[in-house]
């Protein structure tokens, strides 16, 4: 059989036979008791990373995004700063209002969301009964695979800490955004709550991790159980997710190296780029980049076996790497791409 | 005693002393049963004028607006789409989200919205289950003063239809924006459902009417008396209203050429408009009109009588005439601010 | 036009001239900026009679007893217990779930609720995150007019208390249960919250206060603006209210008495009653009835001007007093039962 | 290391190294694209098992009722008639009105519930809009380890249907109460919906399935991804699935027959049943059974290996059985209890 690659999404990775192996090895016990050895090691491991207090080993990202949504607002009628293009907003169902019956109030700002966006849209008080006060300011990080600057997120901490609210953030790619365990402790502690995935770049098969402290995880964990997100011998899940913090976490470098050469010659046969590479995503403005037909070009290279992005918000192709794309894979798309040119000549 | 005037908003209305007379010789009944024999002339009145099945009256235009929006939503995940500074998204605390779990997705266009600001915003499938489909959108007519007008309205309306769509018109001020019966009627039948308030500009001291079908009326009715919206005697209510139809409506045209001389006159004066004035609304863009200082002016005028609006959004003074704002009132205004200019130079 | 009485609910009052005097006469404002005089004066009255902070002007019973619950149940998932048979868990359309998301833990005592009843039920703990826990007691009294004795609600509230939970008291007819002002203030005491009924046996066309907290009231009355209960010129009907308590409340031992009188001369008759007359309501418990057909009489007392209630619950005819029922009617009803069953033998 | 037993509950089972072998070579992709192989086996499998149109993988029971819950009430205000003891009312964290919004009315049968405990608190209409209309019926089967009758699914289900309710089964241990394939498909096709549990007595480490039409399945589906329960290379857990329908579900019956054998030998010693023991519970009536006591019995049982139920509810002792309890488990117990019954004469 010959080889394939997936660059449609990070979550198109799959377990390799180390992972595997990791997995049916772990000891097991029934989480809903707390006596899971090995999603308590994750829990205790991801926790301390941060440097909070404790984590919760969820289902998903979305999961663990709602829960920390649901967790904080509590004091309705209330509502959430976050920007336009976040997860939150606009791939989560509406859940911040489906679950939480909050109002999100979407920001859509020049690139990340900083404090002044903030600002201009902060629900201060509710105005004699008129308005939702803001609790809650969701950030996310990487977003469309940008990195938010630590700087920003350190500024929109202290300004929502002195209006009396708090923030989350949907880190499902933090370990993208962090260059190495310091700069992921500096993140977290810059958040009260956040989440990080580990079935998108982290290759596991299911599952991400909320953070923040202890009351807060608590609380968390009992609406987990409240979704149906309580399960049992989830422990060979989480030996997934503690293979990957030891053994793919450190292979991202390589991968957003990748991203950046995919970049660059895309860019050099007339893709023009919508948003600069940060890390593992090249977002190709299609209109823009009329010298390539993106329809041909897809269907040339599914016949060398890369499934590249689809259209992504009518406007966009999305490329993603992961761990499991490589030299072989960028190289089929370049000269796949250059024939096409060649031959559209 | 001095007289005085109130131009903070047209809710500053206060009954008349005919008003009053029609409403302690009104017959009433239980509401609740259906036997208020006034409340059921109002509801049907309006429900003709409007050219739907049925009415029902409630406490508040919000309650209107909120009952409309919590019946018409009941296939979550779901969306409403809405204007960015429209009541039921900046002053319903987030109502739609609270009663309906339903996510807002506010629009921001240069004016009105038109059909293109919805196409543009519709979210119409669930994408593997990452939206929450537009099942609603909402409309505000008049909105800040400004007249929407029939022909937007009802491409909206047949673009709704046709994405299987419905449409709720927010018509506090519809009164105002609408040129008598025939054209009240045109809106009305241009969508599925809207309210009419009887304490603004209509000067009932409290109430508003919800329209659509019969079967939405009648589940609006059972989330009335959820809401804890069912009444009792309110005939002595509903009386008033039936009075403001026939005596305060016809009075709208007089207060709509008030306002326009008013905002005349201050434009004179070197205020900047920031918005059309179309009915009973004059808007001053205050950063624009620093030729008068609107805090000394507002000094000056309480001390004569005439309290008016405050700040507004942070950038706007907004001045709401009514049935009971006057000439006397307008020339008031016009002189003080003339002689604070001239005292200024 | 010959006299009719109805008997089918207390809710079937009409104002009476007197009461429509004082309407007319009462000072008004706009109420959402809390401009309202008489409303606030009737607003101050009843927190001050119920040792209270504060109180809150609603649209209904029904509206004053879910803002309480809504405002007290913030911290789901969460239960609120309650008496099988009341008006929160039967008669508000599953309002605490719906509005609240809180689950009810509805019991059936053997009469009113008690201390053990309570504590057999309550939920404490979260039980590794399967249960709800209680957070709410809600009483009410009197329910199907029988009086819940302060010493029930004086254990029931330190037992709520000792639990972390606090108890919210549904007291539409506490007026009635109350022997004057003295006991009125007792019982309010011992609740965190409670709610009046202005509609019911006082006789007014439209309202019913929440009473509690300032903090308690303030977040209430947000959550009335979210549920469209913020109103205008509501002077008018609290003027209502100020009149019915000076007024139509002392005439309440009057009803009581007719009530007796009335169930005495049923129970004469044949009729058994379901339960004590306590206050203003008769119970007839129709199948052990047998000796007088409820369907006959009604017919017959109709046709002499006699409204009386309809079945209730599929085993009850209910008869309920207020104080536009006199012993004329009870004559009648007494006279009409008397010669049917003569005529039947 | 000695051997030890877990009789706490069957969801206390770990993976066999054959299911994690079948687990680990089981083929899988992203299942929130719907491209994972094993979990659209393990759908298919068990949908035609039932014969409804479509199955749904979830993380736990308790997501797949609540799906199902959240999915069948979308008609608010509504309620739902449940078994007093049932899952879904005592141990979901009253999910129904956190999610759904809906009332949940809990009927306290002599033993399962038949077609006139439905019958006798079903919310037919919404009587001038004071009730909640029952629009849904959750059964358990089995509950507590009791089987409910074929006959009484069937008559609650024509019933159901009759007012226009739905039926929704949590089956989480159907493969217990069922007799093989074809009663399972028989009680399946009496329902509108259920859920199978696959992380109980089947002995997987994590999952359940909702069942139902396709239409209904859908909507779940966009539910399960709002609640964060869409997961992505799911089929390493899909896979124990169809291990454990083809491997362990027909060793479930040899379960059963251990259990009235550890049952009847209780029974010998002194021991009263607080239920019947249909099939893999026994539950034991503390005050019943002085002659043992659980507390002396369960510290002499631990200290050879074997764990066995806490109490449950104040009053029972719970016993569960499920693949990995052998005869050498239950000789264990019997002859602990036998000789503290001697020690202690």
């Amino acid at each position: 059989m010959s080889r394939t690659w997936d660059l449609r999404s990070d979550t198109a990775t799959v377990p390799t036979a180390d992972m595997l192996s990791a997995m049916v090895s772990a000891p097991v016990g029934d989480d809903v008791l707390g006596e899971d050895p090995t999603v308590n090691e994750l829990e205790r491991m991801v926790a301390q990373l941060c440097g909070h207090e404790a984590a919760l080993f969820c289902a998903s990202s979305t999961m663990a995004n709602q829960l920390a949504i649901r967790t904080h607002l509590r004091n309705p009628p209330e509502s959430m700063l976050c920007h336009w293009d976040s997860h939150v907003f606009k791939y989560e169902s509406g859940g911040t209002s489906l679950h939480s019956q909050a109002q999100m109030i979407p920001i859509k700002p020049a690139m990340n969301l900083t404090v002044d966006d903030i600002k201009g849209h902060f629900v201060q008080g509710n105005m004699l009964g008129h308005r939702a006060p803001t609790h809650l300011v969701a950030l996310e990080n990487t977003m469309s695979g940008v990195v938010m600057p630590v700087a920003d997120v350190r500024e929109i901490g202290h300004f929502a800490r002195d209006m009396g609210a708090v923030v989350h953030m949907d880190g499902s790619r933090l370990w993208n955004a962090a260059k190495g365990e310091d700069e992921l402790h500096e993140y977290a502690m810059l958040v009260d709550s956040l989440s990080l995935c580990l079935s998108k770049g982290m290759g596991c098969p299911v599952g991400a991790l909320l953070v923040g402290s202890r009351a807060f995880v608590d609380k968390a964990r009992h609406f987990r159980k409240a979704f149906g997100g309580g399960w049992r011998q989830a422990g060979i899940l989480a030996a997934a997710g503690i293979y990957a913090i030891n053994n793919i976490w450190p292979t991202m470098p390589a991968t957003h190296a990748l991203a950046k050469r995919l970049a660059q010659g895309l860019e050099s046969l007339g893709c023009v780029l919508a948003l600069p590479v940060d890390t593992n995503m090249v977002l190709i403005d299609i209109a823009k980049s009329a010298a390539i037909s993106t329809v041909e070009l897809s269907d040339a290279l599914r016949s060398r076996g890369v499934i590249w992005g689809a259209v992504y918000e009518g406007s966009y192709l999305r490329l993603v790497l992961h761990h499991q794309i490589d030299d072989e894979c960028v190289d089929i798309i370049l000269a796949t791409a250059s024939q096409l040119l060649a031959s559209n000549k």
